[in-house]
């Protein structure tokens, strides 16, 4: 059982019939119930909900992973919840992050770079090809899944090279992308996962359902050391009698 | 030839006897003859010259590699500068961060982690191996480069994992490091190289001037695609009628 | 529970009385001991069991991790077993090799490379540095493992670029170690951990014993996608009717 | 200037008209031109060329850059051969393999993987994405490069993980390929890239020639470290007195 905390944007939903109808209760619902069924203990929260968008330094607390869609109102994240986002995932925290979220703030902090990439929205046919065949994060995926109404992202996608690339897409247009890439950052682990889109139904499919509770599980933190930084003594014994320092 | 730009805090250098007596001129001087030495066009740049601290967009346009040497004063470096330099090295500028610049703005934003490590100022031994003996950087050293007084930097070092790891160092005290570390972001080559202080004279080793120098042909751009981002025409020929979009 | 198959050379033990002291019924057996501890399902084998060396195809069929331990007759296990092993591997199954293991035929192999170090048996202090806190091979281990008598290992250690470097190891001497490597070849996770000789009771050290057991559960295999290979129809529909083919 | 060696297996051009026509003095003598045209020196060596295949120890030990092209004679390379190309290449030889090459017994053997993937011969269209645009092997190159008739290479390619992904292709039947992928082995770099096929003209295709050089220039090698190996007295002093070693 891993604690998830699913944050969306969730402004489309509201705002918009078409979106509306795909996702009623906003995309979190969705995702919500998918992390539920899986045994998962899950929360949600919404960037409307406060001046914290839900994402308060207690609830982070009891949060082993972080998954995050947002798309329109990337701005509107106040960095100081960035900053403890930031802070969790290097303490340990996993962090998935959706499709658009690739322009969050979170995750181009964590990447160092634009993030930018090529789209379309022609509703055209997308195939996630499994590049990694033995990662965790297939678990029960056939050689790929094929989606038929998607949005193209498309290369260049302005990342870092990932610590592993478990998925890369095939796109009706002529284009590829790179769909799934796995990060560890500080502690934490992060997954780039590429699926979904307000006007198509995409995490209802699912192959990406199970991708997604896969990636849940392996992003979940591990008890492993607490490093200790600043000035260290020396463990063995040598002279520290130099006093030329100008601090 | 390559256009180097070395960039220097130089704040120690004038206001502490100490360091003064190892770098006269700053540590910018010493390094800025190493790489004209080897043929480059160099120019320096400091903090204190000026708002921009000397790195004007132009300035910025006509280097193709920057290294960066800051110690005390990171957080006097502004912001828009930073900004500046970050989009510079995603087009395909090289940076060569030197020791305590692993603190430096532009470090940590390019790796999205807090740099943090363990230190100590003993004058101790430090050995860097080198672990990857067939990259360019190690052109001329031998299987480890072996300096007798050094400030320890020790793991810890919160990094993403290297793309590549060129030397890993060994200190007197206990502790080990990964010295050499190679990166890409966007189209810009980063390599963190650890040796430097301001009390020891480590900038006039001649292994770690030759490690400098290769340092900065590998550096270099190289004139590759420009990607284009945003929205695309599809390149096959497909329907792209499809209205769904909310934008 | 994962269905563990500790493999040993098991010679030392049974020759060197200074070795049987410290292992008296082989390494195989701590090991199988550890394993059994944590819950797993443990069987050995050794090189002297038969022509297969105890690595059936029926055994290796009901094996999810396989542990290696090699010094002094690689060159007798047999190149048929060699290749049974590595196609399961490929597989999928999950190979840990240890400490002198590196020079072993399925190792050298995998990487392809020669594996070779340098040595020296001076019973010298060996201090692992986790450089991979968040990494589940760590978990429950301090920021370093200190071993007060072990043979050096000492770069350079002749492998491919680890896909994640987990630990790094200090040494009295004066030299360091890539200590604990993680690689994926085919479907297999590979984990090459450096601890361990016949002449020093390293396998029974409890942090060495924990790691050992986290990499039980690291490697073990996935159900990921069986990929299919070879002549392949197009899955759209594309014109087949070119002939030029000289097959 | 780089002295490469173009090998080629020979057989197709000399044993089919429809492949002679394209290639009427082998494949081997377009990639030569290529090579010469742009400053290096080139000689070539084929299969049939006696018990060496061309590959004397004298021809590599003057050779920096080795191209390899085989199709239906992998296994009539001489293992000796074989050996001897992989010496070469840890010790700091580069190698391009090139297309069907990625099943011959040098690419293999310095993999460690089958190296298996899907084809299909049916003159698609194939688009090779540049995924890394700083990366020295792209320079001069568009965001892709569009070959109108080719063999289909899909996943899943099975190879670790490159150190670099510089190319991946998309296919107009759907599948796509890491088609340009770096590592290194012992000092030696490697890169295989996937265009080319015995009946297709795609080593007149100016973009791939252009890859091609930079390749060889990429992967030439550098004069760094020639790393020690075997038993190796401490650097600091320790006591070495212990006498338990049972070699």
């Amino acid at each position: 059982m891993v604690r998830v905390t699913v944050w969306n944007e969730y402004r489309h939903e509201r705002e918009s019939e078409v979106v509306a109808e795909v996702y009623p209760d906003g995309i979190h619902a969705v995702l919500a119930d998918v992390f539920e069924e899986a045994g998962h203990e899950v929360r949600t929260a919404t960037l409307d909900e406060g001046p914290e968008h839900g994402l308060t330094e207690k609830v982070l607390a009891e949060t082993d992973v972080l998954t995050w869609w947002g798309h329109a109102a990337h701005d509107e994240v106040r960095d100081e919840v960035v900053d403890r986002v930031h802070e969790h995932v290097l303490d340990g925290m996993g962090l998935i992050v959706l499709h658009s979220g690739h322009y969050s703030k979170i995750f181009t902090r964590l990447m160092g770079t634009t993030c930018s990439l090529k789209w379309r929205e022609a509703a055209e046919r997308e195939r996630l090809w499994v590049v990694e065949p033995g990662h965790p994060i297939v678990e029960g995926i056939d050689e790929y899944i094929q989606l038929e109404e998607t949005e193209m992202y498309g290369e260049r996608f302005d990342i870092p090279q990932p610590d592993t690339l478990v998925f890369s897409s095939w796109f009706e247009g002529g284009e590829i992308f790179r769909s799934g890439c796995c990060y560890r950052r500080g502690a934490g682990n992060v997954f780039y996962f590429r699926p979904g889109h307000e006007t198509y139904p995409v995490y209802y499919d699912e192959d990406v359902q199970r991708v997604l509770c896969n990636a849940v599980e392996w992003a979940a933190p591990t008890d492993g050391p607490t490093p200790a930084f600043g000035n260290a003594d020396p463990i063995e014994g040598i002279d520290t009698s130099d006093d030329r320092t100008v601090h």
